[in-house]
């Protein structure tokens, strides 16, 4: 197999650098197909963890400058992690965050940063919506994507009809109930539109629409800030 | 006057697009030199009130769309503003932000947003710091820049001796206090550090430090998610 530059269309993904890679080792063992060094990053403590845990892993390790440089979108990367793309399961009775129409690369890293950072594990996707192997998305959410179960859905509808035990949560600027007052039922999915308008105004009808306080001197608050504000409010509230 | 692409040394800086150039125009209207169209965007309706903004505030408009084109990083501009950088100052009597060593473009863009989005308007930013007039800054705060206040400073103890009279709450993944057991007297400042490695071990001796509750499966926050739930909270806490 020839490694090209990444490719939403192929089997695989990778990590660049040290510490992504680390996290694929630690949660996916059996997805990474083998780890690029580079010989600049020899010297370094993290690259001798990444080879003694491709050592108990049984994954391939192979110093290959000339690659590794080719792969990489930046320079100083000294670790690829090549690995094959998988398919999770949500669970049914944990709670779910549910992103409508993500676009932003940073944004969805960041977002499953922020879901492991409050203990949940799941995350619905509604395409069209960003990939969430590509590098960008694993770098910004600091390798926690290999802690995640997540999942595609061609619509909402059919994310609803996959899980109809969950009690739904739509994010909007002019949701019914502000945050403070919410109450979250357990089995929640909290569910949040894409980065350029938000979710349409017939969400207000699929549950308890929530609306975060905020001034009127912007639109309306990041998504991944947003997300933040919610799954912390929801950790507080279950706690 | 030639324009060139953005140069942190210039003592101008640009809007690109239709929105942020608007709010430079409703904000800092005295700072705009002049505002370039590409002729693509004629018919929009948003052309028609930047048109309408620059006539009313007397600041030269040009289609010019080889100029607009060179001077935008993607395609699909059609607004460019152009406009003197300024250096506002801080309120003594109103809650401050301060950023030690914040260096990530977008993050910073964000958390300006975030500010004006929880009714702060002063944010500290301690050097070495991303520059706060980039375009990327100004794109990712959506125009939140222009009804900012912020300064730099050259180290944290230049801030404190300017600021005397501001409760420090440093946020640090070691905190003192969980962030639900705080509370912030007025006039409060809180700190956070930078994206690589947050606030050193010595902020913990400035003030009250506060800890955001969080799983270990992530080492930390991103920053401004960090930012946006501290906001959050203060912002609740004082109503």
């Amino acid at each position: 197999m020839r490694l090209k530059r990444y490719d939403r269309d192929a089997d695989h993904s990778y990590t660049f650098g040290v510490f992504p890679t680390l996290e694929l080792l630690a949660w996916q063992p059996g997805q990474a197909r083998e780890v690029l060094l580079h010989s600049q990053g020899e010297r370094g403590a993290g690259i001798a963890q990444v080879r003694d845990r491709c050592r108990r892993a049984g994954v391939p390790v192979e110093v290959n400058d000339r690659l590794v440089e080719r792969l990489a979108p930046k320079e100083n990367v000294y670790a690829v992690g090549v690995f094959a793309k998988y398919a999770p399961r949500l669970a049914t009775d944990r709670p779910h965050v549910v992103l409508v129409n993500p676009s932003d690369m940073g944004n969805l890293g960041t977002i499953i940063r922020t879901l492991r950072g409050f203990g949940l594990g799941d995350l619905a996707l509604i395409r069209p919506a960003a990939d969430i192997f590509d590098p960008r998305v694993v770098r910004a959410s600091m390798g926690a994507l290999f802690q995640l179960a997540f999942a595609y859905f061609d619509s909402f509808d059919a994310y609803r009809a996959a899980f109809p035990g969950h009690r739904l949560y739509p994010f909007m600027t002019d949701g019914a109930t502000t945050l403070p007052d919410a109450r979250f039922e357990a089995t929640y999915a909290l569910v949040f539109g894409g980065e350029s308008s938000g979710l349409p105004p017939t969400y207000r009808q699929v549950g308890s629409s929530i609306r975060i306080p905020q001034t009127n001197a912007v639109d309306s608050l990041n998504l991944a800030v947003a997300v933040g504000i919610a799954l912390y409010v929801v950790s507080q509230s279950a706690g």
